[in-house]
C-alpha cells in the first residue's frame, strides 16, 4: 500500500491501493475513535460500493447508516445540503462522530462541506471514486456547493481524516468520465512534471489502464506539494488553474451541458498554451488530450468567453490570474488587469 | 474611544464609544481595501440605525447595498441564509469586498456565517445593536444557523475584521431585550471578575444605564480573554457555558418561547449553584438576577431537563461539562458522565 501524507492545518494520509475500498474499515477503525459513521453517497455509487463498504465498517465494529442522492451536478445544492443536516440530525451524530464522502467530485464537494458545517465541524473521510476525485477534488480540502448563479460559490476548507483511493473502482467508468479526471493528470505533467506528461502522452485512453497507478500517486503527489505550500489558495495553489480560467468559462458558455469539466479544462490549456508558449509545446499538448479523446478547441466565440472570464465571481477585483507553461513541466503565475488579458487572448 | 484588541487565528479590534454609529465609514475605511459593501440587517434594526450608517459610510466613499429579513430566531434559518447568498451573488459581491451585520444575535449569527462560507470566505463586520449581541455573540468568531432540530448546529469560526459598539443604541432596547444581555454580564463576573458581579450586584435594571459602558468593556474583556485561550472552544471556552448547560434545556422544553436566552441561563446559573455552591453565593446570584427582572428558577420537571441535558446534540459522546463558580469570581469546568451528572443534579 502506498501513503502520501498532506502536511495541512490538519495533516492526513492518502492510502492508495487496489482493492482498497474492501479493506476500509480496517484503515478507519485506526484514524477515528467513534464506531458510528454516516456515509453519503449518489445512487450510482450507492448500489456498487456501499455495500462492500459497509461490510467492511461493521466487520471493524462500525454503525453504519447512509444518506443517498441522485448522481449529478444538480445534487451538489442548497437543497440536498439541507437534506443531509437533517439526516444527520435524525441519526444523532455528535461531534466525535464521522462522516464518508462516497463518490465523485459532488458527493466529496457536498459532503465536505456538510461536514465543515454541521455542529461547526465534524471529521470526515473522502473515499473517490473517479479519477478526477481521486487525483483532484478529494485532495486539498477545498469543499463546496453550487449555487443558481454560479458553480462552487458557496464552500469552506477543511481537511479530510484520510483519503482511501482504489485504482480497481476505475474500472467501472465510462469512457467519458475516465477522458474527464485525464485532462487533470495531462494539467499536472504541464505545471509540474515533464516525466509523468511523457507517461501519459505515450499512452492513450485505450491502454491508459496499464499506468493508471502510476497517474494517480503521481498526480496526488503533485497536488499535495502544491497545497501544502498554499492551503487557503492565496497564492502557488493558483498553478492548479492551468487551462481553469478559460475552461470555467466554456463551462459555463455551454451551461455545463455541451462540455465535462475535463474537456472545457483541456481546450483552456490548449487555448492559453497557443497564446503564450512556442508551437512544439503546443503540438505535443494537443497530441496528448486528443489521445484522451479530449477536445483542443471549441466554437464559442472569444468575445463571450472573455465576457465570461470578467464576470467570473470569485475573481478579485479588476485582476486576472492566468497560468502559463512555457515549458512542459514548469509553470507561471501572471497577473494582469482585465483588458491586458483580453488583448493577450485576441492577439 | 476605548479599543479591545482581539488575537485569535486573525487579529482584529473592538471599538466601544457612545455615538460611534455615526463615524463608522471613518473606522471601517481604514480596516478595509474595498469601497464596496453589503449591509444585512432585520426590519427592525433597519428602520432604527441604518440611514445613519449609510450616510457615514457613504460619505468615505463607499457604495452600499442592503438585505432585510423579518426580525427573530425564526429567520436564522437555511432558507434567510439561502436569500442572503442570492442577494450577495446579485450585488457582485467578490472576495475582496464586505459584508456588516447590523442587528442583534440572529443578524451577528447568520452574517457571519454568509460571510465564512460565501466565495469559501469573505471579510465581514460586527455592528452589535443589542447588549446580548455587543458582551456576547458579536465576539469570538462563533457563526451559526438553525436547524428545525435545534439551534446553532450548522455553523464555522469566522472571526469579524472589527467590531463597532456603541452603547447609545442600546436606548432603544426594551426592558426585557436589556435583561435579556444583562443575564450575559452577571455570567462574566460570576466566572471571571469579582469586581464586575459587585458592581453589577449594586446596581438594578431601572439604573443601570449609569454603569453600562463599564460593563460593556469589562464583559468584552473578559470574553476576549477567554477567547483567544481557546479560539475553537475544546477546553477553557467551555467555562462561557456557565448557566448554559441547563439554560439551553429550558429553552429548548419551552420551545423557544417562555424564556429569552437570558432568562433561561439565569435559572440555569441559579440551579447549578444552588446544587454546587455554598449558599451565599447563590442568595448573592440571586438576588442580582432579580435585580435585573431575570427569573432565578421555573416549573420545568427536573427529570425533562435532565433528559434534554443528555440529548443535547452538540454534546459529545457520554460526557457532560458543567461550570461552577464555588467563589465570585472563579468558574471551574467538570467533565463527569451523563449519570453522574443526574446524580449531582437529583441530589
Amino acid at each position: 500500500m502506498k501513503k502520501i501524507k498532506v502536511r495541512t492545518s490538519t495533516s492526513y494520509d492518502i492510502y492508495i491501493e487496489r482493492g482498497l475500498t474492501k479493506n476500509c474499515g480496517d484503515i478507519i477503525a485506526n484514524i477515528v475513535k467513534t464506531r458510528k459513521i454516516a456515509v453519503i453517497s449518489d445512487n450510482i455509487v450507492d448500489k456498487l460500493y456501499y455495500d462492500t463498504i459497509e461490510t467492511s465498517l461493521q466487520k471493524n465494529g462500525f454503525t453504519v447508516s447512509k444518506f443517498v442522492f441522485p448522481a449529478g451536478e444538480a445534487s451538489k445544492s442548497i437543497e440536498t445540503l439541507n437534506q443531509i443536516y437533517t439526516f444527520l440530525c435524525e441519526n444523532n451524530i455528535t461531534r466525535s462522530d464521522c462522516i464518508i464522502a462516497l463518490g465523485g467530485g459532488v458527493v466529496g464537494d457536498i459532503t465536505g462541506f456538510a461536514a465543515a458545517t454541521f455542529l461547526r465541524g465534524i471529521d470526515y473521510i473522502q473515499i473517490p471514486t473517479t479519477l478526477l476525485a481521486q487525483i483532484d477534488s478529494s485532495v486539498g480540502g477545498k469543499t463546496a456547493i453550487d449555487l443558481p448563479c454560479g458553480k462552487n460559490l458557496v464552500g469552506a476548507f477543511k481537511q479530510p481524516k484520510c483519503v482511501i483511493c482504489d485504482s480497481n473502482v476505475l474500472s467501472t467508468l465510462s469512457d467519458e468520465i475516465m477522458s474527464d479526471g485525464m485532462a487533470e493528470a495531462i494539467k499536472y505533467g504541464m505545471i509540474r512534471d515533464a516525466e509523468l506528461f511523457e507517461l501519459i502522452a505515450s499512452h492513450k485512453l485505450e491502454n491508459v489502464n496499464e499506468i493508471i497507478d502510476d497517474i494517480v500517486y503521481k498526480s496526488i503527489s503533485i497536488k499535495r506539494d502544491v497545497v501544502e505550500n498554499d492551503e487557503f489558495d492565496t497564492g502557488e495553489r493558483m498553478i492548479l488553474n492551468f487551462g481553469h480560467t478559460i475552461g470555467h468559462a466554456i463551462e459555463s458558455y455551454y451551461n455545463y451541458q455541451t462540455y465535462t469539466h475535463g474537456s472545457a479544462v483541456a481546450i483552456g490549456m490548449c487555448m492559453i498554451t497557443e497564446k503564450g508558449c512556442e508551437k512544439n509545446v503546443l503540438d505535443k499538448l494537443i497530441n496528448c488530450v486528443n489521445a484522451y479523446n479530449l477536445p483542443h478547441y471549441c466554437n464559442a466565440p472569444i468575445s463571450e468567453l472573455l465576457k465570461l472570464c470578467a464576470n467570473d465571481k470569485k475573481r478579485e477585483s479588476n485582476y486576472i490570474n492566468y497560468i502559463l507553461c512555457k515549458k512542459i513541466g514548469q509553470a507561471s503565475i501572471h497577473k494582469v488587469c482585465i483588458t491586458e488579458f483580453e488583448k493577450f487572448i485576441l492577439n
